[in-house]
């Protein structure tokens, strides 16, 4: 298949791009390198089933021109950020949701039928949990507003111009390249500083993770169908870990034991979702199951980000 | 209150204009005349409580200004054309989501607060029936799409700005100044030649509609909150009419007796929902209730089409 990868030098994306040549795919990346990074695809680039294309997802002829000719779409790209959205309130909705309707229509007028899109389960704002995927949704962040209407239009480009879709709800994503996230936030301070870690919010917020593998199975797990329509899948560990339990777990990693200063409310910041928890019945009844624990996944990540991260 | 209304000299902000003025409100309207008509606020430019701003939702600094010193926003500018959605893709997305975009950021630069916005029990797709306003959404149509990507992103201003935002869902609307829509299609082709119909579908569709007198007053019941938060509220009779059905009231309005040729689908057009009916307790628990019955809806407006509409 001729791949085409929007974000292919991002954390997920690029993770993807490793697996997708691996299967003996064609892949080509579509990246601004705004936060993508040229080292996270070294390894790729040394393929000859490898391309790349430098551009913006509002560079809409350029991405129409680069995308010509592929089979499929895995639309990466996105602003990830989802703390900082009240401090610039259209990136998200620029980023995310233009940014989608650009490659919607890039596909349209290639004639290109087959999306995978990389949503995220902020889309359910803070819904009873376990969450399965047909939870009515109510938007609590910028970023999750942003990512849930590019679903609403995948889905209405599905309906009028006969495409496929796969949109993947992740939960936090953990593993190797990973690049922003709370997670990273306490491995830096602890780095700065070992004896000392500033938490937003009070601690006991229950987060589910997953490590970026599980997530790439995931996606070429959605393969399996083609006929028109947009299905929706959760993807995630069906267990949780609170903030203070991962800081626990990060501490041990680095080999450090601070003075752990909490915040006092139960939200970190406008949109956090205190108490994540999806159901992914719908992608295990595919058969798929993550291959990694919630704390094999931030050792994993600490490890790299130690040890391999190069940045 | 000093109201702004986007699309307030169209068909349904126009009935609001109105209304709002006689419960003693100043009222601002914000249009740029695209599909709205001068004529529609005739009366309400008499009112020394009335002033207009012709322009467009994209000119943003323009709307902006416009809106200074405003309490609260009517935002129900908009697209309105479901059925044409496919043949221009990204008008929906352009008038509706930017537009609503654009209407939130001039709310958050002057520091307005509350917002009643105008969606569509389109935003769920095809749902089951009776459908309450807890129903997952899937979109099936560009216009529901980029409907539902605003209620998100109004959900996500209140979230991170302390707005306060009513979402009113409306099944079709009819009534005085009524512009587009299937009743308006046949009304129009009796008109040019009343002893033959053509019909989109095989008219078996079950709809469900709202008297835009009912709508002006659904829009007043929700103004009793004033928490931060957005509420979600359909408003439709609850019950349904065939497309049959509603062509043989027209042709008893309008003293014909057409051939009528059905199509053989069960679907109009791509996005069209064969059988909508909603749930609409939440506003009836509210004390709100619909005054002019389906039948009587679909009367008063082939009535007012036929023998007042100056266009």
């Amino acid at each position: 298949m001729k791949c085409f990868v929007t974000g292919g030098a991002g954390f997920i994306g690029s993770n993807l791009v490793d697996r997708l040549i691996i299967e003996g795919h064609n892949v080509k990346v579509y990246d601004n390198l705004s936060t993508g990074r040229m080292d996270n695809i070294l390894g790729a680039t040394e393929s000859t089933w490898f391309s790349m294309t430098e551009g913006d997802l509002h560079e809409v002829e350029l991405l129409r021109s680069a995308m010509e000719g592929s089979d499929i779409v895995f639309h990466f790209a996105a602003n990830a950020d989802v703390r900082h959205g009240p401090e610039h309130p259209l990136l998200d909705f620029d980023q995310n949701t233009i940014g989608t309707i650009n490659v919607l229509e890039a596909m349209r007028s290639n004639g290109i039928k087959r999306i995978v899109f990389a949503s995220s389960a902020s889309v359910y704002g803070e819904p009873e949990t376990p969450t399965p995927e047909n939870t009515p949704c109510y938007q609590t962040s910028l970023y999750g507003a942003s990512k849930h209407a590019a679903e609403g239009f995948i889905e209405a480009y599905c309906e009028a111009f006969g495409m496929t879709a796969s949109i993947l709800r992740f939960v936090s994503v953990l593993g190797e390249r990973y690049s922003h996230g709370h997670i990273v936030d306490f491995c830096q301070q602890l780095k700065e500083n070992p004896d000392r870690l500033e938490v937003l919010g009070d601690g006991n917020q229950r987060k589910s993770y997953i490590y970026v593998g599980d997530v790439v199975n995931a996606v070429l797990s959605t393969m399996v169908f083609s006929d028109p329509g947009a299905r929706i899948y959760n993807v995630g560990n069906e267990d949780t870990i609170t903030v203070r339990e991962s800081i626990k777990v990060i501490c041990e990693e680095m080999g450090c034991n601070p003075t752990v200063k909490y915040g006092t409310e139960p939200r970190g910041w406008i949109g956090d979702n205190p108490n994540i928890l999806i159901d992914a019945s719908r992608l295990r009844d595919m058969e798929w199951r993550p291959e990694t624990s919630i704390y094999a996944a931030i050792r994993k990540t600490v490890y790299w980000w130690q040890y391999e991260n190069v940045r």
